[in-house]
């Protein structure tokens, strides 16, 4: 892993993970699970948790990098705009920064929706193990 | 909410937690789910995913403030120390800002774990909608 490296996958807040953080979490706040109280505040359904992305995260380190050998040692995310079920994200990242010394690695990311709106972006920095 | 207000809760690390985690989000990364891989790598056992912790944010901001009417639009988080299966997590967070012109409150928080050890930190911005 070089700064530089390029990082692409689509994930989809299927009903699946939906439910399954959900019943996980127990957030059950009106925002994500009410649609009249969702729409009531200008959205147009129930928005998605931004949690939610953050489990794609962890998707992303732990399973779709060269090595298993990594931690997450920090992570930082910015929501910009909702998501909604049955999106479909794509999900990029980018190597912006190898720290050898202590075997760290950071990377930018970015979720964006079909519209080609960039929904959230965020950095995570991970310790090689 | 005001500045200086503090929250506090447990969470449990528990089975239906992790296994949850798991069958949502996939990150079956060997260090979450073989013993013997954790233990190679000097954790005492599987490391839990960091993200259950965000997860655990999620229900804090959803559910326990005293409004529902929230939706978070930056999270940060710094991992110290493991977390392991069936570890009680002791939630601090307090208010260190309130933005009124735009509907912002700005949290610090950390999870404690049972031994005294802080095992991560970090600070969350909400709007009230």
């Amino acid at each position: 892993m070089i700064t530089g490296d390029k990082f692409q996958h689509d994930f989809t807040v299927s009903d699946e993970v939906y439910t399954g953080f959900l019943d996980t979490f127990h957030d059950h706040n009106p925002l994500h699970t009410n649609k009249e109280f969702a729409v009531s505040k200008g959205f147009q359904d129930r928005v998605m948790h931004g949690n939610i992305l953050n489990g794609f995260l962890s998707y992303f380190i732990g399973k779709l990098l060269p090595s298993e050998d990594v931690i997450i040692m920090q992570q930082d995310i910015r929501f910009h705009l909702p998501v909604y079920l049955n999106d479909v994200l794509s999900f990029s990242a980018v190597i912006v920064g190898v720290y050898e010394s202590v075997g760290g690695v950071e990377f930018k990311f970015d979720f964006t929706n079909t519209g080609g709106k960039k929904v959230a972006k965020g950095k995570i920095l991970i310790g090689t193990i």
